[in-house]
């Protein structure tokens, strides 16, 4: 089988960095070139030294895009919002395939961009080319997708532990999501409100019921509800590097008992390689740290008559780098789980 | 103005270690006994060296509790669920006071404890003499007190966090709170569940629709609401030591805005030592950690027409031992803040 | 008594807050001004939530200092490195006292600063007025200082763990100090090497053999001992907000065991409110977290004649500004513990 | 290739657990059985639920040893100490090779076990036919060992930092070693010391000069320097999961420069897959989390004339589990890297 030649477009960055180190140890790519405005012309392993031996490139420049996309099958978009935006146009595309990571081909609708990102889209034809890249939900249009917009870290996780109730017609407003995330989602960045002893030992919720992942989240529910989803959403600072979990609550039907919801997110994800159902936990962000996969817990609190869906997800994996390089799989024809196999590492 | 002796049965566990800690600094209280059933006979300063110099008692068995009621105006539990309900009667309570910082006599019916704690309680009796020992709420009743129910650390939160509604109508179903604690909250004890490398790193839902400080949220809500209110409770263990971060989410009627809501707050915590509203920040767990406050954010999500209260306690101190302090000062006519003026002590 | 009027010069770093903090709860203290640049003109408790009714200042310009002078009886200094060497002269000093948090008069060899700050100092004439500010070591000298030299976290640390040895003629090289510090030590920054995920559950050794603590350790160790001392100085970075342990090692006369290095020590510090020998414990940082305290753990490695001394701190409490006040107190005559008798917080 | 067939003898600690991850990802490793004290009869992935999906087996009791090992070529011993030393004899042996990750084989001399584990040997014969498993420095004996002792995690970071001095005569005491570990160093038990509020944000000096590592770091050095040495050994616990640094001082002789010293280490592990000498860094314990690498930095102090060396390795991996596939890859003729290729996981 051929190597799938990629470059990483902002490599610097946790989900940069993620990218590498699973490219990497995939089987059938090849890492062609990684870029970074702040590190141009340093090598890579001196900047992260968690490199040193496995990988001999330097960073080049942003500038450099159009001579690697020439070189590359696909390339990797790790940038800041909105600079993706402007990058990838139709003579890109016609080059190189491209998995962006940002949010900036997510929304369908341009005027959302300019509601949740304060930012007029640059380029809004090529939302409708973009395809929303969650795989378990969008297989078939991710295989035959030029652009493929990987999805946010709190919405995979999110729609991931809602998206099978609308298969039921279970799915419906009143909906809250309380969610939970670890610092390295914020970026690697020299920021005062992510400093270690601003962090460590607190807790916060940020970004209420204004987080920009929210109009992602309703977009697919929305979509596969087949009706129009509104909920709340709240994100929370938690003090650990890598994780997301997202407490989901909604009301439920009179008539439904909690082996019929099992059976119904039993019946979708049986057969999927990264998302588990368990049958009898809640489970913790452990269990998934450092693998690609998303595990889900099923409550009904009876005296409220209220579904609760715990789901949990290594946010840099599942929630990024993972999930895009599973996009790539299908992309490129690969087994999807290929290069991904690895298992949580705890404690 | 005489000391106010008081014993601390159980004080081997953080919340009895912290009661010490509070005590010792607290201008009129002398603490005549400490004891603990694992530790009896050894030095208090030999077990917890960080009061090395501070306190010259041994651990007192807790079989010693009749001898030390004679000389003490004032007893704190903080004794695992159902010990205190055997020890404290009638006659003990001729001799002294009582804070019982376990859940015994928080609940008014005698069958949630069957429900909630799977325990027949040993004397429903003494449940109508105590006092739900919330001061911003109940603070003439356990100015009278003899037997005080100091709140859990969740209900704490929680109560404080919505009850201002109540007086506005505008509190109803349906209710839903996710809330989050610091490992401190699980005790003192050798367990697995709460080793350093099994919670580090990881966070998790536990007890989903189960925990048993619902019923004493619920009691004291419906109170005041005059009107029976059930919530969906969610705890969550972060790995941090200490704090207490409460997310709850009201339906809002439509004509109500963030300012009326603010208004209606402050209106009644203006003047509450321990208890601030943030006019516009949401409250992180740190900016309370070391201090007997509460802090409240507010946030109307316009789109979906939800209030969402965020409130955050030093589960130890406001959610537990600076409580009981506070409870202490009432029922013996001292300033309600004597020896609970620590700021937070950050980071 | 009166209260000593004071201000605070770069009052939004760690020490600073710290300083505030303290000061607040000290009884015979008035802050007066609270200055930083990056906040001028804010409110002090809007920028620290946690101060929120408990200070009702706004931060002063940093250029406001001659004005500022005239209205305290002591000025803080708790700016980067040669600032306050700049601003502190004899003017200033005959209107206000000065206790300076940075190294810019700790170190009497002018020469020095060239060395380890790569800066030359503009007021060498100053450092012979400054008096070191240890006070378990120095406290005749600082009660009539008008300016002191408020030594560094790390130095603080070593020194009280060595001194004794001193008074002995136990104290000789080689000598090698093993540090580790909580991250709080690296300052308040927006630093991408202090970032959150960057420190958390990592450890590093950092400025090994070049930490510019190194010269006043030297400087102390050599002036009490009467003999010229070098050591290897290595700090660590621990995840971890608070705390600073020293691990010293020391070659050790045949004749001399344990019990004579305890009783020499005990000697010293037996009367010291803040020094604490532990005879049969070695201490964690946790033990004095949050509390002014030093407490000292002694070892004999009989298998290689060499002593190990362990000591610990809080960094910004007995490191920083714990000691600040202790040097306050003494220097205005009051109870050297005044405002200084917490107890540490744990967990 | 034909699979290698192990079981896997106490399979639930965190070494247990470790193989079980390394093995599963190993493309010639087949896991036959686990066996657990406390588990018995239940299924892995049950009790371990990031297996799930990944692991088909129940635990089987420890007491099925005999029958385990028909069916093996390779069992893997992660029990406490001394029962290690109870069960592997000739017979054991002779079915099957054993790697025992306890320090039951790892002293030559039997008296040890008395000095340092207040144990006496069950079967001192046995010392001589084990083989001290760290690759870089007995590859040759490992590969026709029917019986290795896994190095302790501490004593692999420490003589792989010290050994390459040897062979240019320049390891010589006085030789400091100030060790720092997480906690998941200490096991997986239900235990106070390692309790989560116990170990967060505090650090310690524990079993100072008495740590049972001691004596293996002591006579590797020994063996490869030709002549007896001690050190002095002082190990900490650092609040994280994950990770060793070992700072350890040596004097060094007059005309030798950093220089030369890079040169002596980098001869020595420049072909070394898991070892790297860094050329300009020092390095941090993130660098090799989740990696089978150990990383070494160099650090001339030219006041003092000493040398520190700074290493770094994951305690489970290259301390433990990595480390034991390292050496089932050299036993079974097997490139030695074989499943253990991944890079460090960070952040």
């Amino acid at each position: 089988m051929n190597e799938v030649k990629v470059g990483i477009i902002g490599a610097s960055g946790y989900t940069g960095q993620e990218l590498v180190r699973l490219l990497l140890q995939h089987p059938h790519a090849e890492i062609n070139a990684v870029t970074s405005q702040s590190y141009t012309g340093k090598k890579f392993s001196e900047v992260f030294p968690s490199f040193t031996g496995a990988l001999d490139l330097n960073f080049a420049s942003n500038d450099r895009l159009a001579g690697i996309a020439d070189e590359c099958d696909l390339l990797f978009f790790a940038l800041p919002h909105m600079l993706a935006a402007e990058a990838v146009d139709d003579t890109l595309l016609d080059k190189t395939k491209v998995i962006d990571l940002s949010a900036d081909f997510r929304l369908k609708d341009p005027s959302q961009y300019d509601t949740w990102y304060q930012a007029t889209h640059p380029r809004p034809a090529m939302l409708n080319k973009a395809v929303y890249g969650l795989p378990e939900w969008r297989r078939t249009e991710i295989a035959s997708a030029r652009l493929v917009a990987n999805p946010g870290c709190y919405a995979t996780c999110t729609i991931l532990s809602l998206l099978p109730l609308t298969g039921a017609q279970l799915l419906h407003e009143p909906l809250i999501v309380d969610a939970k995330s670890g610092v390295s989602g914020a970026g690697r960045a020299a920021d005062i409100a992510t400093a270690f002893s601003e962090c460590n030992e607190s807790l916060k919720a940020y970004k209420v019921a204004s987080h920009r992942h929210t109009p992602e989240i309703e977009q697919e529910l929305s979509s596969f509800a087949s009706t129009p989803l509104r909920l709340t959403f709240t994100p929370h600072l938690v003090p650990m590097n890598r994780g997301i979990l997202v407490t989901a609550y909604c009301e439920l039907d009179k008539s439904v008992a909690l082996e019929d919801v099992f059976h119904i997110y039993d019946q979708k994800y049986a057969n999927e390689p990264f998302v588990k159902v368990l049958p009898s936990a809640t489970p913790e962000t452990r269990w998934v740290k450092g693998s690609n996969s998303c595990q889900i817990g099923l409550t009904v609190d009876e005296r409220t008559r209220r579904l609760i869906v715990v789901g949990v997800i290594d946010n840099l994996i599942k929630g990024a780098s993972g999930q895009a390089v599973q996009n790539m799989n299908i992309m490129f024809g690969l087994p999807e789980t290929t290069g991904l196999a690895q298992l949580a590492v705890l404690p």
